[in-house]
């Protein structure tokens, strides 16, 4: 189905990128005629899939199928001045331009939820870990506004990259666009014009900097979406509890194992993520291109473009549904934080006491209760006594958590 | 020797965290005292790195060895707020900072050289390749501003990141800034100020969109240089012979094999954008970082951006060193446009004969003759008598070559 | 169409698996009936994808449409035991050894092919290249000798992974086989007979060695290939013209572009290998799975090893192909060796004279007599009159290539 | 420190290549004269650096240095027959020789030591977790088993590549030996047996097998070890706490969070394993070798290879200490199993009901046990009154773990 949809897609693509220089270089009544043959539900894609294995190109096969349902003076403008490589790479762009519309309001509505998740867990509680291990309180709304910011950077990325990074591909053979004589310039511009894609400079044929930067912000986004993931399976660990995916009967659930609640869609974010650095290592180490046209790096493009948008398209509807639809259990979060017997207060008294103590004194007093609370079993309120109550309740010691969750607030509202 | 720079452009960058943390965080005379101590030539490089490898990080060691320089009353103040993170991702940050400095200049004179090439020969022909197959002519002023076109998107997408896209990190052992109380994010300012680094809305510790982004700019600007080195290597080869690497006496050369002008400038070139795309995968594989620290991610990128910056960095010195002495051979440009015995010109020759013949027809005529021209080993002169002159002419079928080249040069100006 | 084919792979390899298992475990009767029904002509492929698209694995609606086809009995012997990973790891595993089938017969055809060239241009002289340029003369069955060697190698591997390297996966929900009573142990050597492969000593579902060196081995085939093809596509250019790719008309041609013969399939070689090292480095990555199933690691495996096998079948097919209808211009061969003016030949001399200057004079002798042929334009011949013919012959400086050769002969054979 | 010995290893390995090759190809007064000078300690490390620099290998540089500490009438022997890339490819071999031994003496220690986890928590009930979940009980002695049984097996893979992988390469400057006449092939056979390494079938300088077999067993091995130390990692967290890394005073622990015990030899193993994918994906892209010298691909191998070697080294190193010192909570363990309520143990309820209710009916009993006890909060103890206690022990329901344990165990003893 993926396949049968990308492959129509492309095609449709191809066809759109015909129609336009059919309007830009033949006469009104060819590329009417053209325009209106470049119908992808006219097609038969597995034929067009034949002749690309013979050619290694689908663009003669495409061509054939297409003059075959033009009049003979209509046929004869098809194609002007072009070559397969404009066709096709003209064709990634809009593919492209069309991927992203969904994955950028998928991307969105993710950073929405974050958003809300920020603002509603603003004064919760929960334990900040860092190597695994509970290190000092932070807010579960600080959590969601770092995802915030990493879901906003990515997605102002990704739509500067549609708005100027797509661009229409037209050359010719060699790129001197000769076949068009002195038309040529305009007909980039007409073309471009028509697909709604920026005009470049020069044909880039060979100097592959514009699929390689859409590339590197869908890795940056899968990234992102990697880190979040993985945050929400740890977070969702039987052990931990502290967030579940929610989601209607039987999602995440297994028939065997009734109690578990599988965090599939972390999962699935997690499993497209990690496909993704791979496939951008090729689209750059593809940036090798010979002379006017390459031999097999361009060749390895396309696919790979093709599954980067993909598993990142993927990627963000998943973690869209999964941060919609989070559970969050603050009463879990709360008893985590206990689970140290108070330890993971220990910097707050350091730095509360460091002032009348000195920093090493306060060190050296709290690493002695430390020792007592972990090798005789009292908490930390017990081994200080002297030591106030706000020192050692997390809710006190967040630091700038609640200033810093408005910034994330406010950046991602002027983003929008 | 490069190791020791590495090592020792590393330490003086936390060194320079430290000393700015200092003077936003201290009282005036510690800060100075901090500051002043603050000089990479008094550290033992080697000690610190054995305590790296021991603690996982250098900022233990580095501290211990900076408290031991300090008056008691000054160390009280030293680190106060930071966490080890903090310290080693502003460092990398000013690392790349300065790293890009002498990127970007050689980048640039790269670029300029293009421009000078693209310039030069505007009007010298030479034959157009795809598929390592002469196609139809361009000129290599033409070939020069594409290479001109990639160089000049890249540096502009580096220059990006080094002036916007560079931040200090600065979070404390959990991202809240809880240990400096209500000073938090006032010291994030400060911080960035003094180190000429963007102040981020949040701290980035485990959401790395921005060494992310520096990878992909730098792998970029490794692919495009690839590209170049790449047609540099194939024009340069002993049947083509249309480029050589000028330089002194003994470049390039071989004493058992006197006659190489070995691409020794483009071999290296090509050496470090080989080893590039790897490193930005692993930089993008690194982005799920778990929680407020990650437990192995984190620890993965600090070498691997450095191999990013000393690769990239060697590859445009290379770059602008071949450009600079680049020898262009336009004889043997113009004599290589003969070798198939005009056939080059086939797609003129159809052009031309498309308008009286219609397209078909035109590409009949064609065909029978190239098939006389390759099998009777006449010339297409031969076979196509009443074609005019101009018409099998390469100067005369260069399209737009000479636009483009202007639009490239204008660009460049711009972007200067 | 592959991706069907590649669809109805899977499925038929997920339903041998139960159908082994069920003999394994179930009564004979509903063993038989299960076995039965597992032929994947009577499932939905389109309605089992929608479901793996739901539930982030196929087995759940797989079964769920192999019960609907089971009386009620054999129904509930189906899947005993197992888990969704034991199917799909399995079945990876079938489809491996199913498509190295043809992968190994292609490389063995293609191996075959280098073998017959290196048989018949065993004495045929060419310019060795080294960094692009003309080194020392080599002949051109010395080089298909080293491209013999090279798929000798990856095919000795990947037959080894075939046989030895493909297991079964059984374990049950945690890796216990609990849900198999005494039962299991017996059962994994049952399915494992069934099936022809492997019988493991551990479940594998966590320890992911058996997949990675199987797409370790398909990574180094692509390389060997990507190599070949690299040398072909260099040998096919226009101005070296040493090599072309045979087949029918049209193959490779280009209808505006009469004389161009492109190389193909060496170009569809080296487009297949350079998609395959981006992906291997996923499975590698992938390694890191958690616990007894991992959170996204394992689910990011399947496609990409159908990826890998596919790329690697595909490029060996086109390597077979390529290899087989070779073209060889022997007089090409031996006129780009006159291109230097003799140069090519200086190590020849060196050698040559250094019995009886020694070797620092006789090098001298030669750079200065190469200096003339590069500024006089004599030939070396003509610089160095005193020195005898065979000393400036290639045909007498090939070394040991002939022995070498038919080393590469003998390893062949004795690989087969 | 690890760049200085890196280089003193690798300058010490290419002055064994020249000592070996004297003594194949030269006089045996002047073989002892160049053996004796080919002592690495001799030479300044950083002037042959600059060298290699400046000509984009090291060796001529090298030869110089060790030209000038030799008589003349030796000097005119060194290097007979060689090229530089024979010198640094058998160097790599060798610098890959001898840091595979302190790398499989590292893997074989770990390997012990979960041989001994194995053998000693045979019997530990502990909670098999599937997607970051409890599922159903295995052993801590099953877990280690399938450690054990993934280094023995990338260790079975590294013994085999460095007894049998590690190959000479000698051939001159295009691969015939034809600088040294009739002795070529006797005197690679000669330098192969002084060095210890195989002798190859042919010269290997562009067909990459050698080196890219060394890096993927590289990469099998850092994927297992990353395997472990993301177990270790994640039972360690302070919410399982089911492992700790052992070690003296202040390893793993912090002076302001006293409470911590990071497991920072699993972090040091995951950093390094987390970089290894990418290198080697850089090593299978560069198997592209053109002619027979690459133009890049060779050049971007050494550093590449140096560092896989250096990671996995470190990270066998750093697995080997925490294995060793590894300290495991039988308690917590146990403790953990029960978090559930008892839920962990459902399978096994439907497993034992299933012979007397058939399965849908056993799965419909324990599905509506379950969800009382997720809604209700009593034990599935309390809700399946019925059910005997054997069922719902976690120790009655392992399966063949201990079996399994035999196998992995009994492998390991034959694989020593």
């Amino acid at each position: 189905m993926a396949h049968e949809v990308r492959g129509r897609a492309w095609l449709q693509a191809m066809l759109d990128f015909e129609a336009a220089l059919a309007r830009a270089v033949a006469p009104a009544d060819a590329a009417e005629a053209i325009a209106a043959a470049c119908v992808a539900d006219g097609f038969d894609l597995e034929e067009i899939g034949r002749s690309a294995a013979d050619k290694g190109t689908p663009v003669p096969g495409l061509l054939s199928a297409l003059r075959a349902k033009l009049p003979e003076d209509a046929a004869a403008h098809l194609h002007r001045g072009a070559t397969s490589q404009d066709v096709v790479d003209s064709a990634a762009m809009l593919v492209a331009g069309r991927a992203l519309g969904p994955l950028l309001e998928d991307l969105g509505a993710a950073a929405d939820a974050c958003a809300g998740l920020a603002e509603r867990y603003r004064d919760a509680p929960m334990a900040g870990r860092t190597l695994l291990q509970q290190a000092a309180p932070i807010t579960f709304g600080l959590e969601a506004a770092g995802w915030l910011s990493g879901l906003d950077q990515v997605q102002t990325e990704l739509a500067d990259v549609r708005a100027n990074g797509l661009a229409v591909q037209l050359g010719g053979a060699v790129g001197t666009l000769a076949a068009l004589g002195d038309e040529g310039p305009a007909a980039v511009a007409s073309v471009a014009r028509s697909l709604g894609l920026a005009e470049p400079a020069l044909p880039w044929q060979t100097v592959r900097v514009r699929p390689v930067r859409l590339a590197c912000a869908l890795g940056a986004a899968a990234g992102v979406m990697g880190k979040i993931a993985r945050d929400v399976e740890l977070l969702a660990q039987t052990e931990v509890g502290e967030v579940s995916e929610g989601g209607g009967e039987g999602r995440g659930g297994s028939s065997t194992l009734p109690h578990k609640r599988n965090p599939v869609g972390a999962v699935a974010v997690s499993a497209c993520a990690a496909r993704v650095p791979g496939l951008v290592a090729t689209m750059l180490a593809s940036m090798t291109q010979e002379h006017e046209r390459a031999a097999g790096a361009w060749q390895a493009e396309a696919e790979t473009l093709s599954d980067l948008l993909r598993l990142t398209g993927s990627a963000a509807a998943a973690l869209r549904g999964l941060l919609e639809g989070l559970e969050v259990d603050t009463d879990r979060m709360r008893a985590n934080l206990d689970i140290t017997g108070g330890l993971l207060m220990s910097e707050s008294v350091v730095t509360a006491l460091t002032p009348s103590l000195g920093r090493a004194k306060a060190r050296e007093v709290v690493e002695e209760a430390a020792r007592r609370v972990m090798d005789e079993g009292v908490s930390l309120r017990e081994a200080l006594p002297d030591v106030d109550d706000a020192t050692l309740a997390p809710e006190s010691y967040l630091g700038a958590a609640s200033e810093l969750i408005d910034r994330a607030l406010e950046a991602h509202r002027s983003s929008a």
